[in-house]
């Protein structure tokens, strides 16, 4: 790890992706028309992508569909201010590999109502940065440890 | 509250301001440039609105002037799929009132580096949306609880 010029350490990308891993729920950053939203989500990682559950015609599967979004994970103490957050950015698209579809199949993720429709968004990594925060550590300008600040 | 077509039970703004002031991190989602990002932050309320830290010339400070921008605010259980999310839009700007800076001061937020010449952000929200998700309720369509999906 390195430090930032906020005082926070940098984590490196293998770092951060094996933080993410551990992890089950993440936030997805969309811009619905030119407005921004953010949606939790439980994720898995399946050959180094994210992967998660959307149903057809929801507003969060529109967003996604060969779309930049922003991904966010992290395991913050807001008490004590420790912690880590991740992020990555990339393309979302639908997962259609078959042999991948059941791999995401496999995962435990959320279970979804009978009947509906849904399929699974696929976001490659194209851009990971991470931040880590320790007790006492500045935490510079008020970010609890995330992302590019 | 109401169910909406996923499932989840739908909270009004005034539960979800409730809600929202009853935590102290969120995730703040931006644009820098044509990229989306999220931040986590600590974060308080003053007079109904979202107020956070941010450092002067950071990334941050930047994507938050005068711009729409997305917080949300979570408590997900995800072995479980219980919890909630909050989803509020709206245009960030420099928190200048000499009488609310006191208040924001005045807030638990984050310690900042010394000698860091730190702003507040304040966060209008001019839209409000949250679901609550219960055990054994369907995830619909993998989200957890969040936004308008």
């Amino acid at each position: 790890m390195t430090a930032d010029d906020t005082g926070l350490s940098v984590l490196d990308e293998g770092e951060c992706m094996a933080l993410l891993a551990g992890v089950r729920v993440g936030r997805v950053a969309v811009s619905i028309g030119a407005v921004p939203a953010v949606f939790p989500v439980n994720f898995g990682v399946v050959d180094g992508t994210i992967v998660f559950r959307t149903g057809t015609g929801t507003k969060l599967d529109a967003a996604t569909r060969n779309a930049v979004v922003a991904f966010e994970v992290d395991d913050l103490d807001p008490l004590y201010h420790e912690g880590w957050s991740v992020l990555v950015v990339g393309v979302a698209d639908e997962l259609t590999d078959r042999a991948l579809l059941q791999r995401a199949e496999a995962l435990p993720l959320s279970p979804w109502a009978p009947g509906r429709r849904d399929h699974f968004v696929r976001l490659q990594p194209e851009f990971v940065s991470g931040r880590r925060i320790f007790q006492g550590a500045p935490a510079a300008n008020g970010t609890t440890g995330g992302g590019r600040a």
